[in-house]
């Protein structure tokens, strides 16, 4: 058995899932006519309480869709310099917005409101103009850390006093929201865009969501269209949203006590000295003495399968198809290392 | 009964495409692990003799792909004004890639080895530096029109003569081949990039390819991702891109009669004066007298569905939804207007 | 003696000129505490009737800035397929600002309303949204054929009821007005953004003036920071601009009547079969059996320089360092050829 | 007497200077054929040792064009967070090439060999390919510190090993080689491109020079071109810069002892606790308890000019129209705030 804890991506739809994929009724969304897209966009909007949104191939996409609304050329982008939207999208602000970064640093990957008002450029030729902020949560590269509700409104207030854009790269949000127990409408409300990532812990194959306003979503869909994210019967992936959705969104907290336990089993049971804070599904195991490519290729003999995460860094993420099992298999590998 | 004749995108998957969908083994296509799509673009390149294929959403990112593939800033793309990559991809040449267009034009929307010649900036600096040539088969805007292999073979000689990059949008070129009978490796020979489209005659749900080199399709990787079509348990979209290969590329030939049996019918039974020469499976009427809105609203009436395709012009496309019986039924309501 | 007729950009100043620009007060522009460049943003801008106006390096620099002022990624600029801004800027339109260009054909050069109306994309989210037209007076390619301010109220008309902004390459605009004797102002009520040329017929070393509102030319000032135009003590040429706009306008009309005779003589004395309408000071002979090439090199032989404008044409300028004596001596060689 | 000490770039031409430019032969340097344009071009490629150079309206246009010519779209420049191609060109790294950036940290605005080889991206789909590394010598937000070649050695070994292109923002690399007394040819020997700026200590009103390859300087004629830094008859700017590297080299010794002396005469005689080694022409006070707007207003009374430069520094830059006298007259008002 392997156990491969790489990332929740990895995860295989359920029979469920998979009976409502089959089983949808599917148009051309690029004619508007898909009628389970068309469901999937409006029940998330809902959800979150904001006037609509727009189905795409994935989190990248509705992430740098977003930057390209809330950005020109000549502008600047305010995020924490281990944003996905930096790290891990292909340099995406830049070749897809042409827009600048101001990269903040703080603690477990997030950044507060007067870092950001400290952070918005003058008014001089010589800076890019400040137009959006982006957070992210939960924050992968801190370690699956939480933003409260409370951090969030202030940066939203410096947002509206200098004419901003606040979006909120929400990939994981719905394991942030399981463990705050914050109502979706809440976080709509601050945010001018949400992404939403089907394909992680909530255990669809393929989708992501870009939430916001119908104006923003209209131009959205040109965005979707010029990257060549229009796709046509689209609906067996939305189907799956739906189903997700419907089933999988409560069962994310079995991931982030797995992942408190997993934390806990390297600690005593290996030789990793420590773990980051384990907030939700992600847990971080940080080096001494070896390096990330050694220690997994000792999991790798044990048939784990993990990703290196910087310099000294190991990140293992609990998903769907991580049970118990898995752990206690798990916990009984690492023992022999 | 609604007869959608606006485009063969309309499609949805039949019993058999389904089957295979829903059995498909998947993995996370990320990470290159998703066992269904590597076959899918194992299967295409080796159709057509070429390294590799990469599967992406659409066939807009297959074409602008290629193109970032083929340009760079402050370089120029030579093709027909006609072509899809200019008209109807949103302005992605120039706002993917930076690239500037020399746009010929040219009986049926098809373009020679000689105008290309013609059309290569000298090296000067007031003029971009043309890099590549896109030719598209069939040829959408010009009727479904079909580029001979006695054509092509010119123009990639001028392109070898010039270091210029040859790309084929072939979003519709099983159907040019399934009239010439054309062995598929002896297109893949001639060009650089070619672009297949799963989801029009061959009625697929989503999905088109990009084949080229192992070198270029490497790099398309990259790009796939920052233009956001990485997508994870794609193998289900995938799979009905093989269940079409093997079943559904012949019957294209149905498409191609009924389309030529519909373009008579307007011509017979309607105020129709000109149908386009009809060479594979798009019909298109030149009106005179009365506008496009109008002949489309007189369809609507009779619940036929097609599309403006100029200011006098109306596009009807067939598909593998549309049998005899449609067939039949069209001309029967064609006659009554 | 070198009789050089390539362009009016190759005159040197006088010692009118030299005087004025090395007697110039000058300051930081960067810091816009240069009096001399400020006092000539201000001469032309109150000139023209608009509220402001940027000095930059060239005319290359003042419509790509404007182009950048009117277009966001994803849009597309109108222009005729013979403009400068298309065909001698390096593709600027596209690599500085990532629109998309609608290329229309129109009687030596220019284009009309109705055209431009016909030309704006729908709201549709395959073609990028059409946001400004650009027109060139006089037009260059169109053998330097003038617009009568009639043809341009409709066009502007157009551009008002559909929102888009409108643009003037005015590199050569004063050999228009002292034909036509409009006055500026009347030019400046038409247009968001005009572009003049100091260093063609005006007869000054280096420079070009963007003229605009406040609000336009204040982003003008970032963008042209960012193309890197912002130039120190700059204040020695626009001293230049200063003396051609006192005293080398009215004279445009010699550079004129010269072209005149000049195509007279080319047609009278040589084997041209055909010269181009000249309407300002830019004769255009069409060849016929022979090259540009061995035009080019037959003129050499008597120390006539000229350019290739085209596969059988060949452009003459006429320019303030082109004098009567000048056109007789062309006149004399032209007859020994 | 306004002390003006906001920039090197505020200087006005010397008698001998401006007889210079009065007298250059000039010409159409964008048919290539400035006599004196063209000297200085050849002058400085060979007393750096490098095959060819070319002449620019300013810094930001040289260093921007470096940077074109180094990257591609979804590529990746290293360079030292407070560089001066990130901080002060308007965000041109992303807005003209599209690049993203690496921002490192480290003493004085300088960065080391080990710190470039370990933020070299991975060949990874999720990272844009790193291409060049930037340095700037003297680094003005540094305090005017100086490289030394041993300290940039390694760095160019790292880029020979990975394949990056290794650039310097040289604009004040004057004030650097003559304190260290270094070979220029030693300093052209490491780098593919240098940006030198001709109107900062040097004393010109306008210009910049980029040099490199024959190949690369030829590209960048095509980029200026697109930039719109194209010039017509800009012998008259590049005499200057014959002139100042004539006679206006030397004497850059005479602004770094001003400077010393200015920055000891801020900590003796006002409250400035702290200035910044000061290694060149540059003193950076470190303010305690004000802050720079307050200071610099207590200035602005006594009529000597700075500039902010960070939440609590001022800067001020001593240079050719700073003397001995303003120097005393300077103490003597510091004395009296």
């Amino acid at each position: 058995m392997i156990i491969d804890l790489r990332s929740d991506t990895v995860t295989k739809p359920t029979k469920g899932m998979k009976e409502a994929m089959f089983s949808a009724p599917v148009g051309d969304d690029v004619f508007g006519e898909d009628p389970t897209v068309s469901a999937l966009e409006e029940k998330i909007a809902s959800l979150f309480g904001m006037e609509a949104a727009i189905f795409c191939p994935s989190g990248t996409m509705t992430n740098q869709i977003a930057i390209r609304l809330h950005t020109r050329i000549q502008t600047e982008v305010i995020c924490h310099k281990y944003s996905h939207i930096y790290l891990y999208e292909g340099g995406g602000i830049m070749s897809n917005s042409l827009a600048s970064v101001k990269l903040l640093e703080g603690n477990l990957g997030k950044i507060t409101a007067s870092q950001v008002a400290a952070s918005i450029n003058p008014d001089d030729i010589h800076a890019p103009e400040t137009t959006m902020v982006s957070l992210e949560n939960t924050m992968n590269k801190g370690g699956g850390s939480i933003y409260e509700l409370e951090e969030v409104i202030p940066i939203k207030k410096v947002c509206e006093e200098y004419g901003l854009k606040l979006h909120l790269d929400g990939a994981r949000l719905f394991n942030a929201l399981v463990e705050t127990g914050d109502n979706p409408k809440e976080w709509g409300a601050q945010f001018d865009t949400i992404s939403i990532c089907l394909s992680k812990g909530l255990g669809c194959p393929v989708g992501s969501l870009l939430l916001g306003s119908k104006t923003d979503i209209k131009r959205a869909r040109k965005v979707r269209k010029v990257m060549g994210g229009g796709m046509r019967q689209a609906g067996f992936l939305a189907a799956a949203g739906i189903y997700a959705l419907d089933h999988q969104v409560a069962r994310l907290k079995e991931d982030h006590a797995r992942a408190k336990a997993l934390g806990e089993m390297l600690l005593k049971k290996s030789f990793v000295p420590e773990v980051l804070p384990v907030a939700t599904n992600i847990a971080i195991a940080r080096l001494d003495g070896i390096t990330p490519e050694f220690f997994l290729e000792k999991l790798g003999e044990k048939h784990i399968k993990a990703v290196k995460f910087g310099p000294d860094l190991v990140r293992f993420v609990t998903h769907h198809d991580f049970g118990d099992d898995h752990l206690e298999e798990f916990g009984k590998r690492i023992g022999e290392l």
